[in-house]
């Protein structure tokens, strides 16, 4: 007996295995939907959260990064990699995991992937954005890049703002073709286009989302027209960049955390001044979306600690008392807190 | 087949259970003693880290902290909390996990418990740096604050520097007891004190180690005489000390990180330029550690990042290829690695 620990040493895991039960159980975009409405209700008690720019570790191969946010109740990190190379070696550019834990007390609640998780957050923040910015009636998006990103955002588009005609372009056939399968297989209206400047042909909400880890145009300033919405994923870290400044300086920008998106955005390129509009004003009516039909609106995506938080309070909402966690020995408990030695000692 | 996550996508975990075998099947001492040896390689190797002070999230109740550092092959992180009043509330006041990565493609190649690693590693810093500053000859040492960390303090200045009688002070006389019973059964020699002065008598060697998130005064300036060493482990965060001031002034002061101990150690109540001593620039031969007999000196140890990397280095050259690890599915891993979507419907 006194070598069992007790609950309290226990923590939640939600393994990727589950990660994928859990999301086929809810079903994808029932899933990416409550998941927006979570991101939703974050952004609107924003003031309420502890935020600090991503602690980022750069090295020549990528940039592994750490993320946290918290409010009163919960804390919440990820950690997550960006390693753009790494699809050539066979691994995953971006993988992550994450803990939410108890202020209280300190304890970790949960301990999840976050590699599918944040796919499907991304996803749900660029939907739940472009349904506040996207021009009324929008039907058709075209997605430059055709990465793992892609048919998340696709799924999202589509559960969210009503989306289901797709127009791809990506340099690598494979991966458009993998995106032109995979799409139609859930029975979205796909095209395959012959270039960035062919894809965004009548598309009304314009998705880049490229790897690379440099400076890159893979939208030049001739190629976008009035009336659109663009929603910017790939920029995301000092140096990556895929849009041609002149288009910032013609759109309206909206930012997740301006603290970071300075540093890693696609506004990078622009003065540190140049102004931009925060998202959970917008959320919470305190600022403009869209105003004009014709006007361009950016949301220059990196990601934020609170959307990661939003998808951790959601998924240990979803596995509390069910078996898509299991629980893993990660905390010691001793009988008496303080006896930290007698534990390890009565463990002989 | 197609369901089975490939090896790419799990990540070596050590739970509480495990770390506590290989504690006892490498022997506690021995483990102080290897640890050691690791935390002064990579003191000693100083400026190759990405060094950044922890990030931390402060609350009423205590603090979570994220302490990330890195060289060129690896990443290491480490969550702990520190949460003062969750003694009494029968939890640990500090608990911690970690994780190694590679840097080469930001991959976690280690998860383990940290509570009982923490413990460990700073008791083995402690007396790693004894052995550079403590008086020679030094046979007592006093212990003021008999908590958690108290019985691996006394382990470690025994592994490392030869220290095996001990005078015990804690205004909680359960507490003390605790530790009285500990550490005869491992064998030291140990006086239980009325006081803190009485604790103090004949030491050459005080550790000062309570746990109290304000200011206190556990050594006050006339208790304490010259010729002695000061390893001060409980000041470490912001708020929280147990030295007099004019102990300070009287001391030579060596620290891990001067960045992060201005805020956290008990140097917050000087000046900011008081001077102190890097250690890494004493375990260099870089700068003199204790030169005189009579002088007082102060390790203000707060804990750095690169301890609990050592620690991470330590253990996962321990459990590699052996059952104290065991493999996590934390890592998605599609065939394709642009294809995190197909991977997920092919787990429908």
């Amino acid at each position: 007996m006194m070598l069992e620990p007790s609950h309290l040493a226990f923590v939640p895991f939600v393994s990727v295995q589950n990660m994928m039960r859990l999301v086929h159980h809810v079903g994808a975009e029932q899933f990416l939907t409550e998941l927006a409405t979570y991101i939703e209700a974050d952004f609107k008690r924003w003031p309420e959260f502890d935020k600090t720019p991503r602690v980022a570790s750069h090295s020549r191969e990528g940039v592994i990064e750490l993320m946290p946010t918290a409010d009163a109740e919960n804390y919440g990190f990820k950690y997550v990699n960006g390693h753009p190379a790494n699809m050539r070696r066979g691994y995953q550019t971006v993988t992550a995991f994450g803990v939410l834990s108890s202020v209280a007390n300190g304890y970790p609640i949960l301990l999840t992937e976050m590699t599918v998780l944040t796919a499907l957050r991304t996803a749900a923040t660029s939907a739940l954005v472009g349904r506040y910015l996207a021009p009324k009636g929008a039907q058709v998006m075209a997605m430059i890049g055709c990465g793992a990103q892609c048919e998340f955002q696709a799924l999202a588009f589509r559960a969210i703002c009503g989306i289901n005609r797709l127009r791809l372009w990506d340099i690598d056939a494979r991966a458009m073709e993998k995106a032109r399968t995979n799409l139609q297989a859930v029975g979205f209206d796909v095209v395959v286009c012959a270039s960035g400047h062919d894809a965004i042909e009548g598309a009304q909400i314009i998705t880049t989302c490229t790897a690379d880890k440099q400076y890159a145009t893979v939208l030049t300033d001739n190629m976008v027209g009035a009336g659109v919405h663009i929603n910017a994923i790939g920029g995301d870290c000092p140096g990556k960049t895929e849009l041609h400044s002149d288009i910032l300086r013609r759109a309206d920008i909206f930012v997740e955390y301006p603290e970071q998106t300075r540093i890693e955005g696609e506004i990078q390129a622009l003065d540190p001044d140049h102004p931009v509009t925060e998202l959970w004003r917008v959320m919470r009516g305190e600022a403009p979306g869209r105003t004009d039909p014709r006007q361009i609106t950016l949301f220059d995506s990196v990601g934020f600690a609170i959307e990661d938080f939003s998808a951790l309070r959601y998924v240990h909402a979803k596995v509390e008392g069910t078996d898509f966690a299991e629980p893993l020995d990660m905390l010691a408990d001793p009988d008496d807190p303080r006896d930290l030695f007698g534990m390890l000692q009565r463990a002989k």
